[in-house]
């Protein structure tokens, strides 16, 4: 017990994670809770067919505007079978990207926390959909995906138990996990002309 | 009125779509709804710290296997303000690019199919969130975004009533709009030691 109680009171840099800076970073925020106030952002832009392109820098949070050490691009396209031009996934593979490095990420803080070193971190998503829902053919067919399914394997310095304990932690405080499953309201306006 | 009628006949390639081959695909569809059925994929390994890599690349669909042009790979990370080494932007600002990358690919292809040829598309995004969720200070805040708003410039050759009529099917009929607005069932499986 004093072990586990040393450790929770001097966690060291692991699985990449700097773990004292991580945990003294939620004690500032739990006293001054204003800095956990985020607004991440993307601006996209329309290239041909169904291919367009979004650039993502700049978001507010910890108090004040943030930058991204650099601008990240990223297309999306629909595959030649759909009759785009495949210059990209589709927008719903990026949803299944997002999905899961947000469990990942939340992973490796959550094992650094824990003091569990990781040795393996690998995931597979599946997300089944029936595009008579976007096609126009069927009213009875979502648009979107039925159901998702994500499968990781993960190895570490720790019993199975613990390893799939931390999965869990993961999950329940994942933020895209949250969207996923539960939704989010989205405002859309129109500037047209 | 003939006008009309004619253009839906005769659809002409526009804004990059090929349009008679769109229209074409979905009246196969229609004929057979099991081509409709989809399952996307992806596959990502954890990299260091907050920081993954996600591979995207087969698919299944139209009655059989596909694989896009190329493997797609995408980084993401948490920031620096987060504790993490910003090699990519986080899993939710993808959840954005998703959103408005699906939003305007429904724009490019029912503009083509309603004749309209488009100048510009652009949309900016943003999501409101509260890390006391994710960092576990708050069990009232909910971990993802509690709004998302996105905001679209559309321009072409039609009256601005008609244009944003466009926008609004698009997200009668976008995948990534329902998903994020209704949810959708995530199923977590692991596989841990």
């Amino acid at each position: 017990m004093s072990t586990t109680l040393t450790e929770k009171k001097m966690p060291e840099p692991r699985n990449g994670v700097d773990t004292p800076t991580l945990l003294a970073t939620i004690n500032a925020v739990g006293a001054q809770p204003e800095l956990a106030q985020f607004r991440f952002r993307a601006v996209n832009r329309w290239q041909q067919g169904t291919h367009s392109r979004t650039r993502i820098q700049s978001f507010y949070g910890a108090g004040g505007e943030q930058m991204h050490e650099r601008e990240f691009t990223y297309d999306a396209d629909h595959p030649t079978v759909l009759v785009g031009r495949d210059q990209a996934p589709t927008p719903v593979e990026f949803l299944l990207h997002a999905l899961a490095s947000c469990l990942t990420a939340g992973i490796g803080n959550i094992a650094a926390a824990r003091g569990v070193t990781l040795h393996e971190v690998e995931s597979t998503l599946e997300g089944d959909i029936d595009l008579q829902g976007i096609l126009g053919l069927s009213d009875r067919v979502r648009n979107g995906y039925r159901s998702i399914r994500a499968t990781f394997t993960i190895k570490g310095d720790a019993p199975a138990e613990k390893l799939a304990q931390i999965v869990e932690q993961s999950r329940k405080r994942s933020a895209v996990y949250d969207v996923l499953t539960n939704g989010v309201p989205v405002e859309l306006m129109v500037h047209a002309g």
